[in-house]
């Protein structure tokens, strides 16, 4: 089971156009497109009449029309037309769920309609803010969201899984410290005097030791922003500063299959050569992830639902984060919404 | 759960000669061949001793000799060696099926041999009658067998999956009558003045409007014959005319598996070019619904068994069909028989 | 269910060195290694921590680390280090298991520890003695254990299964004398005046009839143990007798999937040459099963669990050996161990 009543990133905002696309999001088929006039639709991507995926459709106007019988709907997920048949017949209505556009995202709220409310889409803002310059992706990944939620919770894995990129046994080698306020949770390591990473390197040119830091923020159900800074040791010159934001807006695909929207806005050097090794440096960190949470999830099906976890200090953000969703699901069955 | 006294096609009579052929039909494995003397023979395709597949052994003149431990079935399923054993032991016999050569096809009797007549075989003449001039095909979709009846007892779809071949908007925007008889549904829908389909103008030339209709006749489980027929606006010359019969048994290989046997013949243009046509233009169009159709299968596998659908007026002949079914079904489960 | 206080073959001996391997035995994942002074190491193949693959980490010395989080464990299973943490959590320790390197394989014991004795490993010294000369091979075959094990203890399917190499119809027609002796079966089969199969008159020249004999050791679980003595009829001369010992240490992987590590050690022609060919042969008749049996068991799972096989006298040491095994495991869920 999943949370409901929260904004998930269903599409990142420059994929949807013209095109029919169908995306899985909480176990349910979605299907998505703009119309003419750039308004994000989405709507259950099952027709109601024999349950043929609306997405292997057409678009006629903005309408959908079903590539198997011809019915079609509108935006609104009316069936505007049966052919060979005056009116459409009761029930035939597709559900839509509504969207939002910020923070170059398209966000989707599959929950209590009454509750959807904008201001609750987390803050981002920093992937559509001229002083930041962001590259951005999206990956599917076999695995239970929490499993990625975890991953990015605890960054120690970088010292194993990102040797090659952004990590190093400083990451790892420093303890960290976690609190939570409300259903924030804060995780914070502090790395002074620590080695380059090799991709850091490579951007700023570092020859000797940094002070780096991270500064993890984890809201329910996975948004997870990650403040990371780093400074040459001794240094005050912002020039020589490395400062960048780490978005990751997960999205549950099915109980084994995630998305991960993730982007990464830095506020130094826009160069488009820059850009470039962020955009590619980025791909290839997350793309590190992918295998392990993969091997992970296909280790816990083996074992079952619950595997007998032995936790240890670096897990403490993760385990904060799991209580709180536990919490705030067993509140919406128990019909508290929001 | 299947009909089961009912007289099913297994193969088409051209496919059965030495060669040992598995097929799955009503979830059962069952093995196909031809005698010397031309006998078909289908017996159930599991060796009793062992359980390996008798389809992956050899033919011994007319026997089956099992490809693991060398037992062997003649065609009346009973165990004539064992080896280094003089003779076999209780209950080795194979079941054996009932099969019946008629209109090209071979079918098969599944059910309570006691119940079994040849003359239940549903008229398919055509395919076998010196003034028809037929073609045929055989197709393996992972769908319900049900799925594939809806779909030929609704041909609105035409307009829609089959835009490129048989198909235009006048099929779908032209009203059906249903009606049933008995155990019989037939469907009926007129197309006056309507344009030619593509494969139309190519077989008869068509350059204006026609007059075209489909009269479906559904025989349960899922032998569906269409009787198909037009002629140019305005005109009574039988050589302009285009009548052929669509010709569907409906087999299934198991819950979510069909082999759908076809035979499209025609009573005009003997000719090899016309039957070249004929042939591609069937294939192409049968072709078109396996996608579908396993597409809807796929989407009904992740809603569950009974997805709530929603009815349209061409749907009419189809939901008949299904309570012909269901009431036959549940005669068979009182026991009641044919 | 599988018997557990037993030895299986976890490796063949030359398998085992730096790299990291996984092996599902008995339904676990398993890591095996070497250490650097040569001692061979098996734990479960499951970070405690996060369920990991540890398989899937780098050797730190005689130490696993773990790749997600770098875990380090010892090669007693114990976790000797935590990244920024001082001392391992309680629970951490990984569960290991006893290897015993004998006869060039390496087998394992998963059971109850108190139980292991290296004298319970059964006798096939024939692989690792200096007057005789073997060739071997490891299959990994997706059936259940006992497919194999029945495949072993009746050879009359070499007369079907292994025409091309060392079966012919003598094989088959010539009956077998089965016997029990405790938890010890044996099979054997006398072919007198028999043709030779086709690999016997490439090794040994043969051109005439010989006079040939299997005698078949069984021991649970599933150790199997082939001697095959052939000779020119009428001939004394031991320099063209055949004889050779097939060793057959069969360990589950899962309830569907089975390790068949064999040995065909030889007491004639050391010559490469000779060896080359009985190398070649014994993986083209060892690898000609693995289609039958994969085949058996797909049909098996179709049929459910208990499929009603009629049993013929050639089945007399395959049914012993498998009561001896039920015999077996209803005393060790019994506690009574062994």
């Amino acid at each position: 089971m999943f949370l409901r009543n929260y904004w998930y990133v269903a599409a990142a905002a420059e994929e949807l156009g013209s095109r029919l696309i169908q995306r899985w999001i909480l176990n349910e088929p979605v299907l998505l497109y703009r119309t003419s006039a750039g308004r994000c639709v989405a709507m259950q991507d099952i027709c109601p009449h024999r349950s043929y995926p609306l997405s292997k459709g057409t678009r006629i106007g903005d309408r959908v029309e079903c590539g198997y019988h011809g019915l079609q709907f509108d935006p609104t997920g009316a069936c505007v037309h049966v052919p060979a048949q005056g009116s459409a017949p009761r029930g035939s209505a597709v559900r839509t769920y509504r969207l939002v556009e910020k923070w170059r995202w398209v966000w989707i709220w599959m929950g209590d309609d009454a509750l959807a409310d904008e201001r609750l889409i987390p803050d981002m803002h920093w992937n559509d803010d001229p002083s930041w310059y962001p590259v951005n992706g999206h990956l599917y990944i076999k695995c239970h969201y929490q499993l990625l939620a975890d991953n990015l919770l605890d960054l120690s894995h970088e010292a194993f899984v990102h040797k090659s990129t952004i990590g190093n046994a400083a990451v790892a080698e420093n303890p960290v410290e976690s609190r939570v306020e409300g259903d924030l949770v804060v995780v914070e390591r502090l790395m002074p005097g620590c080695p380059a990473p090799p991709l850091y390197q490579k951007l700023r040119g570092y020859d000797g030791p940094i002070n780096r830091s991270h500064r993890i923020e984890f809201r329910p159900p996975a948004n997870i922003v990650i403040h990371s800074k780093s400074e040459p040791v001794g240094s005050n010159d912002p020039a020589r500063a490395l400062r960048y934001v780490v978005l990751n807006a997960i999205t549950p695909a099915t109980e084994t299959a995630t998305h991960h929207f993730w982007g990464v806005p830095r506020d130094f050097a826009p160069e488009p050569e820059i850009t470039e090794i962020m955009q590619k440096g980025s791909e290839r960190a997350f793309g590190e992830d992918v295998g392990v949470l993969e091997d992970q999830q296909a280790m816990i099906g083996h074992l079952g639902a619950d595997p007998p976890w032995v936790n240890i200090r670096a897990d403490a953000g993760g385990i904060q984060a799991r209580r709180i969703v536990d919490r705030l699901a067993a509140e919406e069955r128990r019909g508290g919404g929001r």
